[in-house]
C-alpha cells in the first residue's frame, strides 16, 4: 500500500477515520509562499459534513493543524506536515462490520489484503474522511497555482437525473472558477441546484443513495506541460482523480462523446487571437498529445452512489462463510457528490502543480 | 518528458516514427519465463496497419528484435531491450507540418515545449507508431500473467453509431477473452463487426475519421491487488491507458452510468459460490476501495477520431503567425479503434503485472 | 527538497528542531507485525542527548507518539505516522545565526537555496534532531527484519586517535550485534570505550569537537538481495547513510584498503560449510556484484567532527557582506559519534528492509 | 533488478557482455542541446580496453550508435536511445563458469538470484562492459553541464602502493579538470603515472590484479543543489558511484581522515572573495548539510582489485556441491582503475545533472 503521490511535489497521506488523527506531509513545496489560511479553511469547510440535509449530520471540526514547513504563514521549503484530530467518533456504530463486509465497500478486499489487521472503525485508512488532507494539500496547491495565474474550479454536473449547465469549454474564465470554488454546493445554474437537493432528499427518504458527476476546469495553464507516452496530463490527473473514493470514470474534453464524432467535428482548429495561437473550439479539453495546448483543461468525473445505504443488503459472514442480510447502521451521506467538489478540485490542483514544478 | 512507466516493472519506450528504430526496455521482469514469440507476433500483427481498408495502407513490418534479457526464449532477469526498425517511411509527405500545426495533434504544444527541436517527421516520438513497443511489452506481460491464471482481452464496443454487445461483467471467462485477443478486429457480435467496417468506410469516403470505444476485461486477478488513496487499481490502469494516443476517457464498471444510479442498484451484493465469497453482480468492475475484489476487472476507454483527416482545416502558420488552411497529405487510418484493441490490452496487462509483482 | 526514501518502504521525515514537532510517515509496512515499543524506546534513548558528558546536556524526551497505522501494537498495513513533540528549546540561543552562517554547517547553502525562508532555529529541518524519526523508523524496521532472521548492529570503531577492535567480518554473530545494539556507547572492547570518552572530554575542554567512525554489520541476509548497476546493496545503503548528518564516507568490506591489495588477497574463496556455499573470508563485506552473497554485510562510515564548536571562527555577515568572527553559543555535543550509532543502525535497517520487501 | 537511475534524468542501461548489443536510454534530456560526438568518442576510448599492457588486450570497438532522440547532433527532447554492438567475443573461454563461480565475482549470488537463468557469458548483464553505456551517458551529461559552467574531471589517486598528488581541494580549476578528462591514463603527477604502470605490470606478471583509488572533482556547481535528509548530494552521487563495478568505498572531502580531526581543523571558515561568500578551505568537499556550498565538489572512490585473476583459486562446484580449484582462463585487466576514470567521471556527471535539472 502506498499513500504517496507525485514526482516533484510528494504528498503522503496518513491516518484512520477513528484513529487519533489524520494528516499529510507535502514535500517539495517552494519556499517563500505566503499561505492564506482562511482560504484553506473555506475548502475544508466545503468538504466537511453536516452543512445541510444532503450530507451526514456528524460534526467534524476538521481544523488543519500545521506541524512543520511553515513559519508565520510562509512556507520554509521543508516538508509541510499537517494534522487533523479525530473527534466525535462512535466506534460502536460499526462493530458488526468486521465479520460481514458492506457490499461495494473496501471491507472485503481489505480484509483479504491485510489479513484482518486493518483498522475497520469507520473505514479506517479507507474512509472518505482521508480526503480531508487531500483537500488541505489541494488548497495549498491552489494558492501556489494562483500566483502563477492558474485557477482551478469545479461544479456538480449531474446528480441522478438532474443536470447542471456545462462549461463553455473554450471560454471559461478564472472568475467563474473562483466563484464556483468558494461555495459549498457549486452549480452553474441555481435552478439545477435546488433540483439536485430534491433528488438527494428523495434518495435519503428511500434509505438509499445517489451518484453524480463533477466537471472541473483549469485556466491559465501554459502550453506544453505534460508529455506524451507515460507522462500525459491525462495520466497524471486521472491517477490522482481515481484516488478519490467513489470516482469510477474520468473523461477529458468530449470524453465518451468522441466515440460518435467525426474528426471534422472533434478537431479544434487554430486561430490567431490577440497575436497568439488559440484554438477555435476546445473539444480536446485543453490537452493534445498529452500536453496542455493553452485552452482551459476540462474534465469530468463520475462518482458512484455511496455504498453505505440503510436498506437491507445481502452479504456474507466471513467467519461462518454463510450468506447474511446486512443492515448498515449509523448516518451516512445519501450523496457524496456535493462534498466531493472541493476534493476533485484539490486532486486536480495537486496534479497540475506537480506537472508545473 | 518521461517515457517511463511502472514501479516494479519499469517500461521505457523510445524512438521516433521516421527515425532509425523504435523500441523499449522492460526492466524488472522475473527470470526464467519462457516466452512464446509467436504469440507476441500475433499481437504485433493485430496492431500493425495495412490489414484492410479500415487502416492505413502503409506497410510496416514491425518485427520485434530482442537485444538483451532473453536467451533461448527464456528471460534472464536482466533488462529486456527490444528494437523495431523503421522502414518504408516517406518523410517528404510531412514536410509542411513544421510551420502549420495539424489541428488536435501534438504538433503545436510540442513545438512550444521543445522549441522546434523535436522530430516532426511522422509525428516523431509522438507518433501512434510508438504504441508498437507497448504492444510488445504487453504481449510479454500477458504471458507472465497467463502463468498466474490472469487473462486480458478486449473488444471494440462502439464505432460511431454502431455498438457491439457488452461484456456480461460478472460472467466473463478467460476463454472468451483469449478468443477476442487473438483476432484482428475483435467484436463479441459478428454482425456489429460488419456494421463497424461500414461506418469506417463511410468516414474514409468522406475524407474524415471516426471515434469509438473499447471494452477490456481481466479475469483471474486475485483479491486485494492495488490499494486505496494513491495506489488504486484504477489509478494505475488509467495512468497507462491515458498514455495511449487518442484515449480521452476511462471508465470502470458502470462508469458514467453510476451518475444516475441508486446505491441499491449499484451495490454488488456478496454471495457464497463454491465455498468462496463472490459478488452477485459486478457493477464496480472488479475494483472496490482501489483494490481488486475477485470479480473480473472491467473497463472502457473512449478514443477520439484520429485528427489526421484529409478535409481542409483551419490552422495557423507559426512563422508568419497568420491563419492558413491546411490539407494533410499522406494516407491515414480513418479509424484507429480496431488497431488500438491490442494496445489497450497491452496497457492493461503491463499495469496489472506491475501491480501483481 | 525531498525528505523521502525508499521504493517499497516509503519513509518521509518532517519537522524542524524548534518547531512544534518532528516525525515521520512509514508507508508500505506489512500488516500484522507486532511491535515491541520498549525496544523502540531503547534505540530512541541511545540516540537521545544528555546521557553523559560526551553529549549535549539538553534534555530531550523524544517519546515517539504513534498517530496511525498501528492498533494494539500491531501494524495495520496503513501508513504509520509518528510524532515527537519538541520541548525544552531555547530559540534565543541561536538568534545571531541568520546573518552569520556557522562554518561547515548547512546555514549558508540553506540560506541561498531557500532565500532566507527556511527555519533556522536550532538548524530547523537540517538539525541532527531529525535523526530521531529515522531511529524510530529503523527500530521498526529492525523488528520486522528480526522476524526474518536478520540482525543489524554497530559499534564505534574510532574516535580521534582511539580505535576499537574491528568485526571479524566472516564470523559475526547475531548475538554479538544484538548486544552492541542494546547499549548506549557501543564498543567491542571496553577499554577502548574509556579511552574514547577521554578523547571526547579532551575535545570538550578545548572548546572543540572530534570525529570518528562507526562500523555496522548485518547478519542473516539471504543471498541475492540487491542487483547490479543502479540497484546495488551498496547504492541503496550509501544513499541512506549519506542522509545522516556528519557522515562523509561509506566503505564496504575492506573499503579504502582495497587500493593496496592484490586480487589474490582480496578475493573471498568459496567453501562448503554445513552443506551450503560459504565464503572463506569476507573482504567484500557481504556484497558481490551489488548483491548479498550470504556473508555478513559489513560497512564503515566516517563522521566529521560536529562543526558546532565554541572556539571563535571566521565567517561572513550575509547582510553587510563583511568578514566577522563568530562565537557559537549554546551547548553542543563535542562528539556526535556515540549517539550516531543507533542512527547508522537505523539507516542500514531501513535500507535492508526496503531491499528485502 | 532495476537498471534505472535518476529522478529528472532517467537512465536505463541494458545488454549483456556477449549478447547482441549493449546500450542505454536517457530520458528527460533538455531539447536543443548540440552534442559534440567527438568528445563522446574520447571518453568511450578512454574506457575501452586494449590501449596498453595495463588493460585487457581484447579489442572492443565500442562505437555508440544513436537510435533516437537526436537529429543532426541536436537533442530533440525525446528519449535518447543508444546501442553498442558486441563484437569479438569468445564465449567458449567462459564455459566452465556456470558450475564453478569465480570468487568475489557476481557469479554465485546471481546464480541464486536468477535461478541459473542469467546470461553468464562474459559476466552477462553484470559485466564491467556495461559501464560503456554509462560512459556514453556521462559524456552527454558533461556537455550539458559544460554549457552551465560545470566541469567534471578525475585522476588516478592511487594504485597499489603508488600515490598521485591529490587535488588542492579549494583551488581546482576547470582547465585542470578538462585536461585530466581528455587523456587515457589520468594523473596529476606524470612520475606517478609511470610508477603506477610498473605496479600494474608487476601484478600482471604475478598472474594477479591490483586495486586503487580515483579522485574526482566538479567545479562550477552553483550553491544549493541537493538537500538534506534523503536528497543529499552525497546520497545521489554515492548511489550512482556504487553502481560502478569494483567501487567499494566513497568519501567526500577529507573522508575517513575526518575521524581523527578536530572541528577546529575540519571546519571551512568563510571569507569574502570578489564580493561573494567563499570558503577559506574545502575539507568538506563542497557539500554542507547535503547541499553544494560553492566550493568544488571533491570525492574519492576505492576500487577493489579485479577478481578475475589467473592464479588458481578455491571455489565450489554448484552441481556437485564439492570444493574445487578454479583457474580462470581468458585475458583480463590486471587493474581496472585507469579505465574506470571516465566511468567515475560519467557517474558523477549524470548524478550532478540529475540534481541540477
Amino acid at each position: 500500500m502506498s499513500s504517496n503521490f507525485g514526482d516533484k511535489i510528494k504528498l503522503s497521506i496518513f491516518g484512520e477515520s477513528h484513529g487519533e488523527a489524520i494528516g499529510c506531509v507535502i514535500d517539495g513545496l517552494p519556499s517563500g509562499i505566503k499561505l492564506d489560511l482562511d482560504k484553506i479553511y473555506v475548502d475544508m469547510a466545503r468538504r466537511a459534513p453536516g452543512r445541510d440535509k444532503s450530507s451526514t449530520p456528524r460534526l467534524e471540526k476538521d481544523i488543519p493543524h500545521i506541524i512543520s514547513g511553515v513559519i508565520d504563514n510562509v512556507t520554509t521549503g521543508a516538508p509541510l506536515a499537517m494534522l487533523i484530530e479525530n473527534t466525535n467518533t462512535k466506534s460502536g456504530d460499526y462493530s458488526n462490520l468486521m465479520t460481514v463486509p458492506r457490499p461495494s465497500h473496501s471491507d472485503y478486499p481489505a480484509f483479504v489484503k491485510y489479513g484482518g489487521n486493518n483498522d475497520i472503525r469507520g473505514g479506517g485508512h479507507f474512509s472518505a474522511r482521508l480526503t480531508a488532507p487531500l483537500v488541505f494539500a489541494g488548497a495549498v496547491a491552489k494558492q501556489i497555482l494562483e500566483q502563477k495565474g492558474v485557477t482551478v474550479g469545479a461544479h456538480i454536473a449531474q446528480i441522478g437525473s438532474v443536470q447542471d449547465e456545462m462549461f463553455d469549454k473554450n471560454n471559461i474564465t478564472s472568475d467563474e472558477l473562483k466563484k464556483l470554488s468558494s461555495v459549498p454546493f457549486s452549480t452553474i445554474n441555481s435552478d439545477a441546484q435546488q433540483k439536485m437537493r430534491d433528488e438527494i432528499e428523495k434518495a435519503r427518504l428511500d434509505c438509499d443513495s445517489i451518484g453524480g458527476t463533477i466537471e472541473c476546469a483549469v485556466t491559465g495553464v501554459p502550453v506544453g506541460i505534460g508529455a506524451n507516452i507515460f507522462s500525459t496530463v491525462e495520466s497524471k490527473l486521472s491517477s490522482i482523480l481515481f484516488s478519490v473514493p467513489a470516482v469510477k470514470a474520468v473523461a477529458f474534453g468530449e470524453g465518451f462523446l468522441f466515440a460518435n464524432m467525426r474528426g471534422s467535428e472533434a478537431n479544434d482548429a487554430y486561430k490567431i487571437k490577440d497575436g497568439s495561437v488559440a484554438t477555435v473550439t476546445n473539444h480536446n479539453g485543453g490537452v493534445l498529445g498529452g500536453m496542455s495546448d493553452g485552452a482551459p483543461i476540462v474534465l469530468q468525473v463520475a462518482l458512484k452512489p455511496t455504498p453505505s445505504i440503510s436498506k437491507p443488503q445481502q452479504s456474507v459472514n466471513l467467519q461462518t462463510m454463510k450468506e447474511e442480510t446486512l443492515v448498515i447502521k449509523g448516518r451516512h451521506d445519501p450523496c457524496v457528490v456535493p462534498r466531493a467538489v472541493p476534493v476533485i478540485e484539490a486532486a486536480v490542483a495537486v496534479g497540475i502543480l506537480d506537472l508545473m514544478m
